[in-house]
């Protein structure tokens, strides 16, 4: 509890996750750096070459494993945290983790893990300092939390989004033929940087032009933009540790026939999806929304990949917008709406929202104009 | 081999390891996302939800079990890969493990992975895929190719130094009191995109003032400078994916007495370990050399961490500068120089060079000024 008696937002969150954690069959929970420590410490550590675990146990206090030189973090935070440290010789090590797993009493127990996110740096020395512990995922128990996001989440992501648009719109008018992908990506990260995204963006921007744009994934390269091109940006920006995720799709003067159309087909495959998105439906229902269109338009072996993701700490979580999701959409839930065609050798089109479900409907948190954009450059 | 015969610098690197693999006693590697992978293949992949593995075995073809939507990254390789996809449909991901560790014959083999970077969502699909191999750490391997740079590589590294120390230049006429440690990092930031850094910074930038400079690995914060402050800012740039890592020590007004003599013993401490570098020398006296300095002068307890790490693809990589590492440094090897006094509550001073071990000594890349300097502003 806070002075005044008020239980903290991260108070609440280590009551939720101590009922999670029981609901799962877990007696316990160890997280390595990343979102979900943030989630429940507001804590930052590097995922560096030291093994730094904290270790969640229901009604126990909360303990860390973690370099000396961390362990400043460990003062002025608003709950406690017992620090087991080491110092740079990794013979210390097991040790700390020893020391640790017994006054957790690990031993014997269940305990939560991040597949996608504990390495086997961390978890040989957990196995080592508790042997007969059985460590298995606590993924579904994590993303039951941190998949309904708060009114302070929103906020962020809310302006993440903002950032991540006035950034697109004060790059556009800078979008010259013969610049190369790079530059374009670092102008806008520029104006990411300078309209208050955090540093550490969420991801750096996908830049990807002319037959580049048919990878889904494409990094940005020395391909100088050229008229006929069809030009996908997708960024986003970070704020309080949310992301923003958005892309539009752009053509560099007149495009192709076939590659008009196919932005129109995937303008109205995302409308679909945002008109179907809501409290009570399921996640694959998006998907199906979304793909029913490109699929009548003939479209279907060409859209490659599912219609969105979850967002907030990570530009990647939980809930999945695939066919086979049958999770149910709640109020508070964030992701992406982001179908696409992708032409090999030819180019993509893609558009991406970033949604919100409401206590009865469903909100796009983006709204920069979503039909193919012609830049006369 | 390339269309004329001559062996690329990636089939050489293939060809040193498999004599790497089959000195250390492995019959194959898995790798998956990281600086290991693009190393060895020039490839990204975000290390997101979806399990990406290469799997590398002496004299035979390199296989990669990935996304659909990443296959095309494998054409236009001057290599041959052999791709093993799967789609959104995790029930799809264990076939697509099986049928390129049957190809790969991994099972009952010793396979080498990066505990620091095999997460147990990649391991859990190979080990139900080749249940009877060995998953054992390939870090010893890896490291002896990586330390070596070859002159692309150094090229890159001086080119990543280079920027940054533009960017620190054009970034100290705008520091003013009253600035946050995050305004601050983001307009170093800026610098470093303009200079030429690509988007993805090796790490984003420590901007540590007054107290908060006492801590290491601080993040910034909303803190603004204040006279008497002591400023660390810790910066690096990524050219060609090959890190800097620097760090110089400010004081905003005029230092107590005692901070502005710790920052003469640091910058002591960092000359003795750059005068003790070269061909030859045990990492450890790297260490010792630079150790003696401050614990000479009364502040050993003080110095909280070891006095540098190697530096490439990664910003932490072998060799490691610590007393207890008998590794003898050769040419090619990279690493940091950077001790440092930090006491707590009050501020800290760091210095940090990134050095090159040269055929019969050794070259600092960074040369900014090492003393303390004082801003007025």
């Amino acid at each position: 509890m806070s002075a005044t008696g008020e239980i903290t937002p991260l108070q609440n969150r280590h009551n939720l996750l101590d009922k999670a954690l029981d609901q799962s069959g877990l007696q316990g929970l160890a997280l390595n750096a990343g979102p979900s420590l943030i989630y429940l410490t507001g804590l930052h550590f590097h995922l560096s070459e030291r093994p730094t675990v904290f270790l969640f146990s229901p009604g126990k206090k909360i303990l860390a494993v973690l370099p000396e030189l961390e362990a400043g973090k460990l003062s002025d935070l608003a709950f406690e945290v017992e620090g087991y440290t080491y110092n740079d010789n990794p013979e210390s090590w097991p040790k700390a983790y020893r020391r640790a797993a017994q006054a957790a009493g690990l031993d014997g127990r269940r305990i939560g893990v991040e597949p996608r996110r504990m390495r086997l740096l961390e978890l040989d020395f957990l196995r080592e300092a508790a042997p007969q512990a059985a460590y298995v995922t606590a993924e579904a128990c994590l993303a039951s939390l941190r998949m309904h996001k708060d009114q302070t989440e929103v906020a962020a992501m809310r302006r993440a989004v903002q950032i991540a648009q006035t950034a697109l719109r004060e790059t556009l008018p800078q979008i010259r033929a013969g610049m190369t992908e790079r530059e374009l990506a670092a102008e806008l990260t520029l104006h990411l940087l300078r309209n208050g995204s955090e540093p550490e963006l969420p991801f750096f921007p996908i830049v990807a032009s002319g037959p580049n744009s048919a990878n889904p994934h494409a990094f940005p390269t020395e391909r100088a933009l050229a008229q006929g091109d069809l030009l996908i940006l997708d960024w986003g920006a970070a704020y309080q540790g949310y992301a923003s995720d958005l892309t539009r799709t752009f053509a560099i003067g007149e495009p192709e026939d076939e590659l008009a159309r196919v932005a129109q087909i995937v303008a109205e495959a995302n409308g679909a999806a945002r008109a179907k998105a809501g409290p009570g439906i399921q996640a694959g229902e998006v998907d199906r929304a979304a793909r029913a269109v490109i699929e009548k338009a003939g479209y279907g072996q060409y859209f490659i990949h599912r219609t969105g993701h979850g967002l907030g700490l990570e530009s990647h979580e939980d809930p999945y917008i695939r066919g086979d999701n049958q999770q149910r959409l709640e109020q508070g839930m964030t992701f992406t709406i982001e179908p696409g065609i992708y032409l090999p050798g030819r180019g993509g089109v893609r558009v991406e929202d970033d949604f919100l479900i409401t206590a009865d409907s469903g909100e796009s948190l983006s709204d920069l104009p979503r039909e193919l954009i012609l830049l006369d450059v």
